[in-house]
């Protein structure tokens, strides 16, 4: 097939591609002194600073088959905001660190952009700046994001007597990347699964709503998957825990995907990963239903179990009351899922 | 060769790389928060904030048989760095994603980070926190450095009449990339030229102190070429631009290695990049010598041309009286030198 001229990044070049980029996201607004263009971006806070980083490569976080520009694009971000709510921020600008084969098509990474953009503008976060490279190897999206600082809650914070609460519903990206790699299986709510897996949502209201309450102790994302972060959590804490799997919230076509699967429906549930609620600690006083929380968060909560002292140990009361430890199926990123 | 259990990522997974990796560089200190171990960072500035990224790629930025882990990581850094003398902030903390093959030996990876901690050390920045990823493709350190500002300079603050200046020499990490491809060259001051290639040493100080210089109207980093970073300024300042050839401060063993390659040294000087000088424009009453600049700067100051009205044009007045228009022989990723 024949290609327009314009048709490649190699064909249009860095700047010709920077200049394109910066026009299909909000590069400018409240608090940017010096914004895309220069060597680097010049930004006002309110007070200390929320950072973080993480990346998108294509063949180990997504592949063109399940995911479409846009989604890596939303998910680029996506993940990121979820790191900036994770410890009660509320996130206001990204930088893009885009890697790119030379012979990827223009309109690949004008989608991605589209997909950042709407990231982006559902959370009013500013693309402030970022970088383009060449890769011999595959496409990858590196996003730093940066964010307000109110109360800050860190993973060392859970105390025996706390309750372990979760945002919205456990094991949906898992369910739902199923259900993209068997597009014939039908199953109700599946398009929700679906989209879960290809557009995780942030918890950012929640985040820092949350993190503004005094009763919240810690607080982690669950990108690894609810039972290794819950173990990160604990471990940062250096207290035990008890989580009941019948309380854990069930995404609505979950049970019926993994018995398409043959899978146990609590392995995606507890191990699945990607995700992206928050998983947090609360003392007794910690009330879900209280005026300036209820109906503010954009997500319902579950109190899923309890933070023992550590001689307790670290365990999962299982549907049948049987108890067993809590082990981490999570993912490690150079080991594979364990 | 037999592999000792611990020698690749891989066999110690990821959890376990971070815990040797965030023993080897500056964690802590003035400003953190919340640091490394948790979902973000927390870190306090006392103003405004600069941001910058910038990524080193195996095989595009660098090649392991001219540089070594350590010299990667120093760069990574580096480069950095000097984005946020660029403007004339003050760089205090770095984040750091690394994209690392399953199969690359852990010492590799502490090797980076040595170099990260002398980067670091040397200019009092704190590694405040970063990520870990697979990828089936090269290596890739990508870096966000986080600075205080100061006074800001853009690059569009250039007017006619200002003075053209650029920190140290140019052309040496074009020269010094020649001599670790050709080691049985020898030419005087050729281990300092290397040592430009390999460990390019950011303006911080410089940076900081030009920044603050009310006299100072735009300033870049040289990292694309001193031509083309040149015309990076002007366009963004909307102005044309006179520079003096026989002005442009020539580093030791530069002709004597250009000779060696047959090379003009005029296109290395204008086209080599890397050299992480930075370049700026002031109005007359700056002075190089003012109680305050000459001596704190770490490097020399040189006056390299003019700036004109943009009817003037862009151009270069070569050591032989001939003018000739001023051209971007620098670096684009994605067309490869030009």
């Amino acid at each position: 097939m024949p290609r327009s001229p314009d048709s490649t990044v190699a064909s249009i070049g860095e700047f010709g591609l920077i200049d394109r980029l910066r026009r299909l996201v909000p590069t400018g607004g409240p608090g940017v002194v010096l914004g895309v263009g220069d060597d680097a971006a010049v930004l006002r806070f309110t007070g200390p600073v929320v950072a973080t980083c993480d990346a998108q490569i294509e063949g180990v976080h997504f592949t063109w088959d399940l995911c479409g520009p846009d989604d890596v694009g939303w998910r680029a971000i996506a993940v990121n905001l979820s790191d900036i709510a994770a410890v009660g921020g509320t996130p206001r600008f990204v930088l893009i660190s885009l890697a790119l084969p030379p012979d990827i098509p223009v309109a690949t990474v004008e989608g991605i952009y589209a997909g950042v953009a709407q990231a982006s503008s559902a959370h009013s976060v500013v693309v402030a700046g970022g970088n383009l490279s060449r890769t011999p190897g595959p496409l990858a999206v590196d996003v730093t994001a940066l964010g307000d600082a109110g109360r800050v809650v860190a993973r060392a914070g859970a105390r025996p007597g706390d309750g372990v609460w979760i945002t919205g519903t456990v094991g949906k990206a898992a369910a739902g990347r199923y259900l993209a790699q068997h597009p014939g299986v039908r199953v109700p709510g599946g398009a929700a699964l679906v989209a879960a897996f290809r557009r995780p949502t942030p918890r950012v209201q929640a985040g820092g709503l949350l993190g503004q309450n005094p009763a919240v102790s810690a607080m982690i994302d669950t990108s690894d998957g609810t039972a290794s972060d819950l173990l990160h959590l604990v471990t940062a804490s250096g207290v035990g825990v008890r989580v009941d799997e019948a309380r854990l919230p069930v995404p609505e076509g979950l049970p019926e995907t993994a018995g398409e699967a043959g899978n146990d429906p609590a392995e995606w549930m507890l191990g699945g990963g990607e995700d992206y609620e928050l998983l947090f600690t609360a003392a007794g006083a910690f009330d879900p239903q209280a005026p300036g929380l209820a109906g503010t968060l954009g997500t319902p909560l579950t109190r899923i179990g309890e933070i023992l002292p550590a001689s307790d140990g670290r365990w999962l009361m299982g549907r049948g009351g049987r108890r067993r430890p809590l082990a981490a199926p999570g993912w490690d990123h150079f080991r594979g899922e364990g």
